[in-house]
């Protein structure tokens, strides 16, 4: 019989955009006995994580909770639930993750409208806007952040020409929140989906997502009760019922609900790490914690700058949570990331589909965004830069960190 | 500002058919530091984690993985990726699960046929048999062991009759994978969906899954790479494609195989859970554990008659790791479960649907399938229930189990 070992895993810091470390009291939290699913402790530890989860997306609505899996489960759960077959979908694309929102509105069986800018920029909101009116869609699908591309998506007017043609407008801002606004009222988003293993430092499995009643609405109207859980008289409706049981949002909202109608079995051991990390960034504050996450950007973006980097991406939609370089010409860049792995201890991330071997990029997200995390990258960057023979501007990279940090000897 | 206290949960002996005590190795294992998901290492622990679910499942399968997810939504990954609009899909009800099994088919488009035997007994296997030669379905999915009922269905001849007409053979083995035997290639299974929370002793939020070259025929027959993905030149399917992207096997597969084609980010602690999980039950031996189980259900069987109790469902085809107990006449169900939550610090279950306030469910399952929690809940139960007035046999409970146990002085 084979034998398996140990766990032993290596300690590393993750400089990705995602997942990133986790704080040690995420960690600490996982490894507490759990408790059942309709324990009352446990419900009012569901009931906590709603409070916070409204607090982070800033947000009044009724309905914040996790799906249980991971940031994409967050996505479908809401296009799966809104979408009915031959509704038109507006997505405007600028990287990976706008693809993905077709990949799923295109499978809910919608009619997708693109809208597409080259990778590395983004849209300026009034195309967006102007598209809306133009074609009048039932759903507008858009990302915030795109990890894949460094680059942040203004929202101006947007949320607004949404209402004034009955869409829903749904947000994608599973690289964004706990790192960068995500004014989820302000901003008139109908839906926004968060994710977990990025700026809010817990370990993929869950997805967090918040919702309005302008939702709620439509998914109200294809709300059935689970057969086997149906009392006699049950009212069943006549619309044609959600694609999916797992992502029905009728019946997550229940779950969630003080009926605690039964759907899945809550992911325990997530819950608490949710709870957690949700302490940690409310405890910190979210302004402050913003500010922790320009700060640091600021301090790598100036030393790989000084080190002769280029850097990827319209600098003035950059993204502050990933930093993204161009791989110098003739240099493998699987070969630095392996270096900065099997020497240093230090992950970096390269890119997707047409950014695949063009660029590196590096997360400041969360627990990871700290001062000797962007040192160390730094520091491990240039040497491994060197050994490959690339012409940096060596010894400067850290000094303009430290100077952006006001580092005093 | 709202203030969050430290988590500290209460410990309860859980003695529901799931979730259900954790293991401290395991829990130990998700408060490690967690590695990327392209790092090596932790590709090493995925595949070393398929292994051990190929031992689990009893097969040599090549695909064996977790679907990132509770339990279910291993389910609606199978049926999702195999079902196309119209197929027919056979499923025998004997409880809450074979409904969902109806309930997510019908949500694929699927034609169901279903067959229904009453709450508390199982299918003889020939009528099954027959129904498949009579209703040439594409997909048969049938729930090997109840938790709402506590039955256990026996598969004699179905696997065959399923590869006769062609017909896949879907089973749910949430409940008894890790307790009960479950013999996937002996039983001509094409796919078995097992759950975490529940034998296996590991948090609710993952799904193990296995499925063979039938399954996989099917599942490559509308494969697509993802958008954002794709190389310049790459295939694309004219098949419908799969009606989820979260769950499509096709995709999964390329994220489990060598080619690491990235999907979703894997949950990293759960996967360490996981792991952790399987090593115990494979340090155990499998025949040792479903001893273990059946050890443990026969003390508690004991001690329920001696004290008087009448067992819920046809003993023929009694599940070893859930036994159902009739809620005596006139005593408020709810009421007892509460004092036992609340002064002994213990959990049984309820049930659902026609079942709800009928009868209770006590679980003897992984972790928590251990003699001191045997015991625990039968003198517990006793006291709760002469607390509510019940003329139960007093002080012969814990007495019947103890001579199970064959404890002496």
């Amino acid at each position: 019989m084979k034998t398996y070992k140990d766990l032993a895993p290596s300690l590393r810091t993750i400089m990705t955009p995602g997942p990133v470390e986790v704080d040690p009291r995420v960690l600490r939290a996982m490894s507490y006995p759990i408790l059942g699913q309709f324990d009352p402790e446990f419900t009012a530890l569901m009931n906590e994580t709603m409070g916070m989860l409204r607090e982070l997306f800033q947000t009044q609505n009724q309905w914040a909770f996790p799906v249980d899996g991971t940031s994409r489960s967050g996505l479908e759960a809401v296009l799966v639930s809104i979408i009915e077959p031959g509704d038109r979908v507006l997505v405007p694309v600028y990287g990976r993750f706008g693809n993905l929102f077709i990949e799923i509105a295109e499978r809910c069986g919608a009619e997708v409208v693109m809208l597409e800018q080259p990778w590395g920029t983004v849209f300026d909101p009034e195309v967006i806007v102007e598209a809306i009116y133009r074609e009048k869609p039932n759903v507008v699908a858009m990302v915030h952040g795109e990890t894949s591309t460094g680059c942040l998506q203004p929202f101006d007017g947007i949320g607004a020409a949404c209402r004034s043609v009955d869409a829903l407008l749904v947000v994608d801002a599973v690289a964004t929140i706990g790192g960068v606004p995500v004014l989820t009222d302000e901003w008139l988003l109908d839906a926004v989906i968060g994710g977990t293993q990025k700026c809010l430092s817990v370990p993929a499995g869950m997805s967090p997502i918040t919702y309005n009643e302008r939702v709620e609405a439509k998914v109200l109207q294809r709300k059935t009760i689970e057969r086997g859980l149906r009392e006699a008289g049950s009212a069943v409706s006549d619309r044609r019922p959600v694609a999916s049981n797992y992502f029905d949002l009728g019946m997550l909202q229940d779950y969630w609900s003080p009926k605690r109608l039964n759907h899945h079995t809550e992911a325990t051991s997530m819950l608490y790490a949710l709870r957690e990390g949700l302490r940690l960034v409310l405890e910190e504050g979210l302004e402050a914690r913003f500010a922790r996450h320009r700060r640091h950007e600021a301090a790598l973006v100036a030393g790989l700058t000084a080190m002769g980097m280029a850097l990827f991406g319209d600098p003035a939609c950059k993204l502050p949570v990933v930093t993204c370089i161009r791989i110098p010409e003739g240099v493998d860049g699987e070969s630095v990331r392996g270096m900065l792995l099997n020497h240093f201890g230090i992950e970096i991330a390269s890119s997707f589909g047409p950014l695949k071997g063009q660029i590196w990029r590096i997360g400041t997200m969360g627990f990871s965004c700290r001062e000797s995390n962007v040192l160390q990258v730094l520091g491990a960057l240039e040497a491994t830069l060197l050994r490959h023979g690339v012409q940096v501007k060596v010894g400067r990279a850290v000094q303009a960190a430290l100077d952006v940090y006001g580092a005093e000897v």
